[in-house]
């Protein structure tokens, strides 16, 4: 195998460019849980586009819905206007999504990616209350536009806004202080209770309920009931960003619903459309729909070729109850084989839910370690987490049990040569 | 001809809709410079996605390429790891466009929409100066995300903000001010030189030499220039925000390219993409390249399918010079059309550069009601400036000299519909 | 005794105005720990002006070198010209106070208040570090102009900024959680410490050993001692705003010296002039002295007769340690009586240091009605606190042991007729 | 003579410190126009405390008044509370200032300096029109705490902020720019109007009407008129801040008189209190008075003994109009002088209103020579304006023709000696 030929990234691209770097291949083609280099080389694939391929790569299904839409020359580039593709998938969104759950929700476009989702509620939130302040959480990640910054926990990454960010707090999640579950939230009702506290009261709370790219941290069903009660009581209003954990990820449809609880504001993006096409919607209570036309608006919020697939989806995967059973028992067969791993290896433990995983190294040096290892062994990971400390397991929900078994072989094979011979 | 079924999209959809109201009808399909809706009637556009469809819907060449692309299972979603198709895409870049004109820019895939685009020019620019306020122009438009919003004008999309828009200073735009051309940038130099002034120091200035949304107000090639120095003198970075008269639309596929003006940071979107597809570039001068790896990211940054597209459109388009030169040719024939009516109806008059124009009425509210005549009569043209004062023409640049034709004989007559009995 | 005559301060005095609301009568002169109005009725003063009389009303030393430097006609309005009155103070600073306590501090006059020495205290912070947040705590009150009042807790004064307050992160104070005292710092430790926090690394800070204005909440010297370690392991500046526990108020000249702490930056203001004169100064180590001439300035503060009684207050009280005995006694003397009154009547608790004290009411409305009960017995005391639920005492420093027991048994009585007929 | 002993000032007292620089001596005693060093040198004084003497250094009328106060044991320190002092003085402001001038204003203490006085004002301004923003001027000086800074507009004093200064915009004072009167709101008017400018509609407008730190720069009273006109008819609060050209500065009491204009807000500090004590009131229309008890408060905002000399000032000064007659005499007197000298000297102008002049110098540098100059020959007088290219006189209005003519024969003389030899 000669090397590839990567030099017009290094001439042309950015230093910005990260994925690359861990993975210094050139990628040609994919399909379900596979890449495959220009050398023919093929990867399994443990990330998913950070969760944007919940259905695989190049998925069949949609793949002949785009490709006949394409084909008979659908309107691509729709703005907000009116389309039969738009139309079907509001229908499809209200028969297999709204419908099922008791939900009623109105739907916004506001352009193509999770930012824009995120950029959008908290406009609508504040719009709504004529509140300013936003409250997040310790290691959030919603976004790198301006606002969506704001709410994020990474320093580095907010280092580069080149201004204050203002305009929000964080609170700790669920667990980031080391007292007892009922002392999580100590800190934010006192704060927001008490009119001293130096808190402006807020417009809402935005919240994931799994931290992806904060490290694989989990929120309990009893901490987001409390969250939600907490909000509710206080007319704050409760933003859950599903763009990562919704569709599936965690098994239901909305991360939330293991909850039993029903946001103000959700914003959803990634897995959205399907097939790996920039998509993004806000969902929100009917009396929060205070837009005035084009208030918002964003060149790419009708890219109708993801609305087509987004269908697709919602029809091909959520008219019963298969893909979340599925990704239940496939969450389980992960949980089962980290914790071998982490009895196997000190200083490494392991967390999950559904179909996204984290597998901890008190040692957070080891983490990129063992994503290097894995890519040698051709299984794509990465890491995440305030010290990259974390690996994060991101499968395709329509991963077979053999791949996924496969793929767990070879991290258990990288670990071992990461962290071998220090077994407990 | 029944009426179109929209139930669920005033069900669902959020008010926040737009197009859908001035255009009430369900479009379906789409190929060169024509719309068709479900019912089988024609529209010409004369609007082209705001600017993100100068090669018209569904292009055959791109079109061809796109489904190669897509049946082989082409890789479709790849955050910013190295693929065929990206390095396919830089070297067209490279080769069809910087090349021959000079250029020595660095690309950053910023995100896929051209708010992504201004968020992250904004971020660099502040990054690489150390300071914090931007200057923008009156009637800017640079989008809706919390950073791009504070440098556009529009005082509606403001309010929506919910929060103070900060780190933004207004300057008269080329012809704001009353008086002689050498007087626009009077106030701008003074608050820049005088060191009590109250002005900032910025970080940069971001300019669009042709503002769209801001009602296709055109800067001169003198003062452009003009900013350039002024710029370049006091070490303020200048950005222009191509992202809606990039790609050719004013003939040359850099707008400032008339202006033999070389700026620091240039936003590109819309078009790049060839076929309506979410992309965006950042491209700057090697010195600014002070990114770190993932100091900005986003999940479409790498939409690979537009990749190929954009691709196919710079190899065919950007070969050689005979798109520019036509997009000058239907220019010119659209001035001449549009001198004929401004001539013969007052409270009208017209202005342009290559294949943005705009029909300016004094009584603003007449401008709605031609581009609602034209709607009727099978003509897609919309408004734009702060009193939507202005009937914006932005046909595809592939539109034939017929169809250019027929949409001028439409508007015409939307506009005696609307005005007529008036005429000079 | 006829109703004073307060018709010009309903017509004209604006409705900002509170305490003449709390005490309704026309003061007209005052000497020690007594005011008399108008009618002649005499007022035992708890109040001190806010803490800014600790040295009595119109104490009679002060009074001579006043009245004499007037007389003289001393030079009376300095700015920052150096003055024999100001020459003088500074030596009485080195001398009573720096030299004795180990202390090297430069000192800034940075306008008459403590609000132009907090303002000037932040300003300076963020010059040394080039960072731009701060931390303040729960219930903080630094100042009303728009800097000190970001990081001022209270909920209603912070409502007339009429803009979003930023900059400034609240952190729990001493005893504000439940848990144990060590918990105290968690959030504060791991949000620092945590790069993904969301807490931007802070600049400075800001913190009074006691908070009158809050509540009367003591920090413990524990507290105090580990908020230095905290601080200077991180190297973030820590502010003591000593404007009003300062000037012996808690017992020793400075608040913080129980702690054996040194700040890097203190704020005096209020009882350093001792007169009651308006004046205020800023101390710093001197490696953070980096103003340049005339960066922060102040029409006012040089006001010489202020630096005249301020010295004459350091000379006569600071020259030995009698006063901080005194205090300290006088302090243990309120103790008692409140702990009696404590434990005679149900939801009422006591705290103190030195000579402040808070009377805290479990029914936050019986403190008002206990005020307005003294005032009619002829003793002013007022609210303090979040919900105005501790009556806070402040006795001048130079009150009598007869004149304490006696505003001790009317605060005794008033809480009686308040709360009577509910003894436990 | 001897060196003044100045080591303390060196060894204590922060870089901050300025005008003792300036003037390198140990000032002693005052009275009138002239100050006395320890050596017991005079000089006589053209800066008058930067505007805070106008009625001269420990004026003998109102020095009575302020002995016989504090040796009869008038109340020092009263917060808000009524006393028999603040009820004299509201009455005085009432008959003196408020009646004669057909002024309805309600008055509030907001703090004893300037900058607490325009922190009110814009919070007031802020609070009643539900706006965020404020529109200063070019050249303005407000003050040095956050609020007032962001008003200001000198670069070096802005960069203490330490932060970015926000919620407020620049416009072109009266003769800023190049173009004729009327020019002059062009920009102001364009950008208010157009709802696509960029600016969001401000709160209100603050002003000087002469700019004392500014560089003495007088608004004429056609732009003056203009300027109210514009912000009334937008609903756009005009505040005039009158701290350094009130009390008779120009002329009248206040120094918006001289254009029949009333505005909604009046900042009054510096020479309000008379003798040089700290002291400042807000004025505003009834209608605006919609602060909430205690909403913005301050220790030092009862200062009686500046109520009592305020009071004597109103008393004995502006009972009737012989003051303002005088003021308008010597300003003439002075206008001559500076017109011979400016004359005399090439690259030399002058310019002035009723005792606020300036000497202004093509080139910048000889101003500061000529107030050293004058220095050495025992006369005060400071720069001012953006590059200290100004020499200001700020004489007292008490000062006598005898005296005024002295100290320009002194100017004169030091200008000879700095300009000399280079006569037109």
């Amino acid at each position: 195998m000669t090397s590839p030929d990567m030099t017009v990234f290094a001439d042309l691209e950015s230093n910005v460019r990260g994925y690359c770097r861990s993975w210094p291949t050139v990628f040609d083609t994919a399909s379900g849980a596979w890449l495959r280099d220009e050398s023919g080389r093929e990867y399994l694939d443990f990330f998913a586009g950070a969760g944007a391929l919940n259905y695989g790569h190049n998925n069949p299904v949609l793949k002949e819905s785009l490709l006949e839409y394409i084909a008979g020359d659908g309107l691509t580039h729709g703005l907000d206007m009116s389309t039969v593709a738009k139309r079907d998938l509001l229908e499809s969104l209200r028969e297999r999504i709204f419908r099922p759950r008791g939900l009623d929700y109105k739907v916004q476009f506001p352009g193509p990616t999770g930012a824009n989702a995120v950029e959008a509620a908290l406009k609508l939130a504040r719009k709504a209350t004529g509140r300013t302040e936003i409250l997040n959480f310790t290691n959030a990640f919603h976004g790198m536009t301006l606002g969506a910054l704001s709410v994020t926990g990474n320093a580095a990454k907010r280092a580069g806004a080149g201004v204050p960010l203002q305009h929000a707090t964080s609170m700790p999640f669920d667990g980031y202080l080391s007292g007892a579950d009922d002392d999580s939230f100590e800190w934010m009702e006192r704060t927001l209770d008490d009119a001293s506290s130096g808190l402006d009261r807020p417009a809402a709370v935005i919240v994931e309920t799994v931290q992806g790219e904060g490290g694989v941290n989990i929120a309990s069903v009893r901490w987001l009931c409390k969250l939600a009660r907490l909000c509710s009581a206080r007319e704050i209003l409760l933003i859950v960003d599903d763009v990562q954990m919704g569709c599936g990820r965690t098994g239901p449809f909305f991360s939330f619903e293991i909850a039993g609880i029903t946001p103000d504001i959700v914003t959803l993006s990634k897995s959205i459309g399907g097939y790996g096409l920039p998509m993004a919607l806000v969902l929100f209570k009917p009396e929060l729909d205070l837009w005035k036309p084009g208030e918002h608006n964003g060149t790419f919020r009708g890219n109708n070729p993801a609305f087509v697939t987004a269908r697709a989806a919602l029809e091909h995967y959520w008219a019963d109850e298969a893909l979340e059973a599925a990704t239940r028992a496939k969450g389980e067969r992960i949980d089962r084989a980290l914790a071998g791993m982490a009895a196997a290896f000190a200083g490494v433990s392991a967390r999950g839910r559904g179909l996204v995983h984290g597998m901890v190294f008190d040692d957070a040096s080891q983490a990129a370690k063992v994503c290097a290892a894995a890519f040698q062994r051709g299984l794509l990971v990465e890491t995440s987490g305030a010290e990259d400390e974390v690996v994060k397991l991101l499968p395709p929900l329509t991963i077979s049990d053999y791949e996924l078994d496969h793929g767990l072989e070879l991290l258990g094979a990288s670990l071992d040569a990461v962290c071998g011979g220090r077994g407990r």
